[in-house]
């Protein structure tokens, strides 16, 4: 989608505003996209705390009187809640308001969507972005920033929803993000394969780990350095968003879960029998990926992480 | 082990001269604890490069040469290659070397160095420390500084054996690094939760995603901000080193490795039956353990590797 205007909008409310949703209202304001951010979160702590930082213009009751008058409504909590939420901002927001959510998971999202009143125009969409922290004090305006949000749109041919959808595509543009359109499935097959799976396989790790009793938990702290630790950065994320993923999306993760199995009980067996030309082959095809992912702008070209630059 | 004097050597030499080997010479000249370092490697491009560097002030010709009149050998060569190498040091070197490895297993260097010629005093050593890339090049002193450096001596009383494990140990510290002694066995089950496994794990899971037909590369490039570039680095580590290291560390692997799979599949027989419970109570133990490893200096205290940072 190359070079889309500049969407603008009168008031934004952020429903869930954590470390996406804080993210997105302080660069939709730094970009100049939004004159009013309003908020609201199940959590009234985090509500409160979202409000203290600036990071929201105000908290404005419940849920109905935070989407009152919004012309962009943004669902950015757990997509466990976000059926729910569709169906209630369906029925509350403004008619014609631009809705759009953050999920990490689209098909459930797409069909929650399709469920609810078609008075507002529902825009499913993954900005493949985050930290291994929660919360509004972890949000920054450059997270979006040359990383990729994937848009799924409704089948739906009218004129006014294609042009939400191209709105929702030129807001994503306009905080630095670049833009992909697909259908949901294929959205939640490759998303199990690049984030699902791998959080689920750090999570994974990290729990294998605290059941060795033969070796303690200050060894595994004190040797993590020998390549455990990476596996701990996406094993800190927040737990109730990821337990929201398997749920929601759990056809796809078994289907490369199974994939994964298979390829490890081939490397297992290599161990087993000494296959050192097997072993090393497999052990190939790391280094030209992680060359092409730094190529595409994905990952920075430092050696590990950039840990040993201020030594 | 406090405040050991720092130790003194000569010459040194270095077998070896890749990431490790170029990083220890330049710690210890760094440190001012060798006059002279030479060096020697299997592959010549890689010992001229060295000596082109700088990282070695010479190369002398084999491995008889380059040992001779040295008061410590090193060996920093894929552990696969040690035990001859021990042999062959223990006839050719000086008596009373100090030879030390820097190898990721333990249980095989220790039975090769009980094996090799006791003129010498061969300490194995392991410093838990690396990156992912290889080559005299991506050599540099500060590699070891903050990071643990475990021994496993071998079980000989004399005197002249325990001073020389001292010296070693002396040496460890001199460069920054905390020194742990234990057995090898220990070791290599330790090492196998902490590196060896991590290291499969992200070895198995590039692979599999280049096997899923219905996902193109170029979209596992793409979304690999979602998780999968964690994964990409220490999977892009040298594959002979890390072949070396299953095929000696094969039972400790496979032990650890089983904890893994069991684990692996209450997780998944959870997302099968849709327990969010169960899944949740798994995923809450990354944010402490990587707590801990922050507040053992093992990781730096920034969300996301520190990607963000200069955005």
């Amino acid at each position: 989608m190359a070079g889309p205007e500049q969407p603008c909008f009168e008031r934004v409310a952020i429903i869930g505003v954590g470390l996406i949703g804080a993210s997105l209202a302080q660069a939709m304001r730094e970009a100049g996209l939004a004159p009013r951010i309003v908020g609201y979160d199940a959590d009234p702590d985090t509500l409160r705390r979202a409000a203290d930082l600036g990071v929201i213009d105000a908290a404005c009751g419940g849920l109905a009187e935070t989407v009152k008058g919004a012309d962009l409504v943004v669902v950015a909590t757990p997509v466990g809640a976000t059926g729910r939420l569709l169906q209630e901002i369906g029925e509350k927001a403004e008619a014609g308001a631009l809705v759009i959510d953050v999920g990490s998971v689209k098909g459930s999202v797409v069909k929650a969507a399709q469920a609810a009143p078609d008075r507002v125009h529902i825009v499913p969409c993954h900005p493949v972005a985050g930290t291994e922290q929660s919360g509004p004090e972890a949000g920054f305006a450059a997270l979006f920033r040359d990383r990729w949000c994937i848009l799924t749109p409704l089948e739906r041919d009218a004129d006014d929803y294609r042009a939400a959808v191209e709105k929702a595509a030129a807001l994503w543009t306009a905080i630095g993000s670049q833009v992909e359109v697909m259908d949901a499935a294929h959205h939640d097959l490759a998303l199990a394969v690049t984030s699902h799976l791998p959080h689920l396989i750090a999570f994974t790790l990290v729990g294998a780990a605290d059941d060795i009793e033969t070796v303690a938990e200050a060894e595994v702290v004190k040797y993590s350095a020998g390549g455990f630790r990476d596996f701990t950065r996406i094993a800190a994320s927040d737990p109730v968003m990821w337990r929201d993923v398997f749920l929601n999306n759990r056809d796809a993760v078994l289907e490369v879960l199974g994939r994964f199995t298979e390829e490890l009980s081939l490397l297992q067996r290599a161990i087993r029998w000494n296959d050192g030309e097997a072993l090393a082959k497999a052990f190939t095809r790391g280094r030209a990926l992680r060359r092409a992912i730094v190529e595409a702008g994905q990952e920075k070209d430092v050696a590990n992480f950039g840990r040993d630059q201020d030594n």
